[in-house]
C-alpha cells in the first residue's frame, strides 16, 4: 500500500528506534459508520509513543523530573483502511534521530495480515516550566543521544 | 501569529463557508501538564464540522441518508499555543470549494483576544455502502454547489 | 416515568439547588447499539455539576483555592430509556442539603418531551492536601451555608 | 478494606464466575487532582466485562447474532481509593448467576498490592430489536446456563 515519508534521516543519523504493540479495537470506539471512530486513534499513537519513550527514558515522566514539559506541537494521521469491532492491530511507533530539541515519533498501524492501516507523526516541543523553549536536548539525554548515534541503542 | 494555508482556492471558485461556536476547557480535558489534553481536540473539531456540515445539507445523516458515508482520510493539528483549564475559546470551521469529491475542512481555535491558538484540517472521502470510492459529488448535492459557486449560500 | 429519590431531606432543610443545561448527543457518542455510549454520561454529568458548582462558588477551583480536593467518592446511574443520535436532552443538577461534608448532587436527565431518561447521583468527598478527610464544611463555605439554609440562595 | 456486597446468590446459584486483566494508568487518564478521571472507569469496567461475556460466549456480539441486545441499565462505582499515573492495577469482573433475563456483573480493582481500589456493579438487560424486553434467557444461552448450574463452567 501507501508508501508515505514523514521525517527524512540525513547521512550519518542512526536508524530510527522502535516498538509496538497489539491492541483490539474495542466495542465504544466503533461510530456510526462501524468503523473505530477516528478520534479515538491519537490516545493510541500516544500509548505507543509513551511505551517507547518510557523504554528509552524519553518519557513524560523522565522529563518533567528535570524540570521539562514536552507539549505536542503537530500531530498528523493518514486513515488509509478503516479499521472494525474487534479487530486486533498492531501500532508501530519509531523514534527519528534529530539534533533539533523535539521529539519526531512516526506510527504504523498494521491489521492481522500486516497490512498498513493507517499511518501518522506527531512532533513534540521541549519547553521549561516557565514556558520557555528549549534549543538543544537537555543535559539529562546527552548520553543517550550519544549512544544512540553509536549504535548502541538495542530494543529488541 | 503564524499564517498557515492548508487547502488553496483556485481562480473562479466560491470562498469557503464558515460557521463558529464557542466553547470552555473542561476540567477532565485538562492532562497532567496542565493544558488541554491534544487527544481532545478531534472532537471539538468534529462539533464544528457538524455544525456546519448539518447547516449547508452535508451532514453525516445527509449523506447517510443517500446511501453515502463520509470517513475521515486525513487530519491535521497544528497546536499553536495551549489552552488551559475554564478557559473560553472559539471553533470556526471553513470548508472549501472543490470540484473532487472530497470535504474539504479547516479550522482555527481562538482564545478569548482572539489570539491563534490551534490550526487543523481534515479532509473526507466519500463512499457507497460497498466501500467504492464516488470519484464525483453525489446527485443530491448537485443544486447546492451550484448555489454555492454563484455566491447565493449565506450562513452568516 | 420511575420516582428514584437518593437522597433525603431532613426536615428543617433547605431546598435543593439547581440548574439545568441542554445538550445534544454527538455522532461520535452513539455506540454499536445505536443509543449514547453508557459511558459517556459521567463526563455530562460532571459538566451539569461543574456549572452549578461554580455557580455557588463550590466549584473545584474554589475549593482548590482553599488547600481542598473534591474527589468522587460514588457514582449510580439508572439509565432508563436510551438516548439517540442527535437527540437533544437536558441535564438537571440538584445539590443536597447535608450537614456532613460531602457534595451530594443527583441528576435527571430529560428528552425533548420532558420525559426522564436517566436519573444518577454522585458523591464527592473533601480532602486536604495531604489526603485527609475533612469532617466538617471548611471555613470559607459557612456563610454560603447560612444564606442556603435562610432560604436567600436564589439561583434561577 | 470495605467489605461491599451488591449481588446475593440464592441457596443453589453457582458461583459467579471471574477473569481478571492488567492496566497501567495512562498520562491523559489523569485529572487536575492528579488521580485517574472519575469518568474513565466506566470504559475499564466494559473491557473487564467484554473480556468475561467473550470467553463465556455471553458477549455482546453474540447476543446481537440472536437479534438481541444487551443495554447497560444501571451502573454504580465505589471509588474507595485513587489510581495515580502510571499506576498498574488489576481488575477483576464476575458474572453472577440468576433466572432473571439479565447479566449482573460486579467488579474489584486492586492496586499492585492487591488492596482494593474499587468497587462496582452493572446490571445489563436484554431487548429484542424492537426493543422489546425480554423475561427470559434466550434459547441459545440454555445450554450454557444448565452447564453453569452443574458446575461445569472452568474458565481458570
Amino acid at each position: 500500500m501507501k508508501q508515505i515519508t514523514y521525517f527524512t534521516s540525513q547521512p550519518g543519523d542512526p536508524s530510527p528506534l522502535t516498538k509496538q504493540f497489539l491492541r483490539v479495537v474495542r466495542f465504544n470506539e466503533i461510530d456510526p459508520m462501524g468503523i473505530m471512530w477516528h478520534g479515538h486513534y491519537p490516545s493510541y499513537l500516544e500509548d505507543a509513543r509513551m511505551a517507547l519513550g518510557n523504554a528509552l527514558g524519553l518519557g513524560y515522566q523522565d522529563f518533567y523530573d528535570h524540570g521539562i514539559l514536552i507539549p505536542v506541537r503537530k500531530m498528523h494521521i493518514d486513515y488509509l483502511a478503516p479499521l472494525k469491532f474487534a479487530q486486533p492491530y498492531q501500532i508501530e511507533a519509531r523514534l527519528f534521530y534529530t539534533e533539533a530539541a523535539r521529539l519526531n515519533y512516526d506510527f504504523t498501524i498494521y491489521d492481522e495480515n500486516h497490512r498498513i492501516m493507517t499511518r501518522a507523526y506527531s512532533i513534540q516541543l521541549m519547553v521549561d516550566k516557565n514556558e520557555n523553549l528549549l534549543f538543544e536536548w537537555p543535559e539529562f539525554t546527552q548520553n543517550f543521544l550519544k549512544k544512540w548515534k553509536s549504535g548502541k541503542i538495542n530494543l529488541q
